[in-house]
């Protein structure tokens, strides 16, 4: 075994190790509920040592952050369509269903309550989530500008302002999450080209 | 004094307690922030017995919430102003001006920290809060539909899930609040009249 395949081999195991905790920080916290989430719990889900565990991670949010980062960029497709239209249309029932799926919105919210009560995590969370997402959004932004598919007014920012503000509005403040009427109203707003003033 | 004047002179000293108390929590939170407030320390700021807060509300975060409520219709004005564009500017420059208040962008992450906390307080929050919000900007919305004003598509739903989506990300994800750019680019967002499908 060379010193190349050892490094590789490694790698690989350290990426399972690390999907596996991201599996089990994730998991423990819809069944159970993020205030009995402990890093000890999740160690032990997944077969690693705590230590591993706080090497990579300060602490337990921080997994789920990475966890829910992981998901959505998995889950929200950003292809391209040939439309500004059709990839915004995806980019937000992909949001829509993944909201849908048990355990994301309770773990967002402990996520958002913890960026409150702790403005160290809340920065960790700002670029490791939230810019993330914002920066998914935006490639679809980008490529309507390159295409000259986009409403003069719409910035990539303007853009991510609406659409998370209004999924985080509705995960952190009512019992409604991304309903189709929803979808539709948002990219209807989004995508309208008259660009009057 | 008849009965009629002891009633009234009645409701004016509960009305003044009352608002000592909105008085006190807020300002005490503004000073010392939100894990230090307590019952005990609004009351004795405002000059009040304990029971006679506990007979009003029931937690430290229902007080705020409803100091926050009465801010929010003091210094942001719907009033009618012949056009939509510029009520709704209107609209969004108090709250700008109400977000850059010293203790109201604390004060708003503690009570949507406390929503994610306490599903029954999220429930208070809601009907004595965000819902309270939402139709302000309604009047604003219906009054354009009225007039002919409003374009085609938005509903005042719509209106209100753009706006405060955006207050509420500002405030709870990012340190930028509302600035100028953004009230032009909400308010050219929502009063655009083209209604293309």
């Amino acid at each position: 075994m060379t010193n190349a395949t050892r490094t590789a081999s490694g790698r690989r195991r350290n990426e399972e190790a690390r999907l596996a905790i991201l599996t089990a920080a994730y998991e423990l916290t819809a069944e159970a509920g993020y205030p009995d989430l402990t890093v000890e719990g999740i160690a032990a889900r997944a077969g690693a040592g705590k230590q591993t565990v706080y090497r990579w991670w300060p602490t337990k949010a921080d997994i789920l952050l990475e966890a829910l980062a992981l998901k959505a960029d998995l889950k929200v497709s950003t292809a391209d369509q040939g439309s500004f239209r059709a990839e915004l249309d995806t980019f937000l029932r992909d949001s829509a269903t993944l909201l849908a799926f048990p355990g994301v919105v309770p773990v967002l919210r402990s996520l958002m309550a913890e960026a409150q009560r702790d403005a160290d995590f809340r920065r960790r969370f700002q670029d490791g989530f939230l810019t993330r997402r914002r920066a998914a959004l935006e490639t679809i932004v980008d490529r309507a500008a390159a295409r000259g598919d986009k409403p003069p007014h719409l910035t990539p920012d303007l853009a991510a302002d609406v659409v998370f503000g209004l999924v985080w509005y509705r995960v952190l403040a009512t019992e409604r999450l991304l309903e189709d009427e929803d979808v539709t109203a948002i990219r209807r707003l989004l995508t309208d080209r008259s660009g009057k003033e």
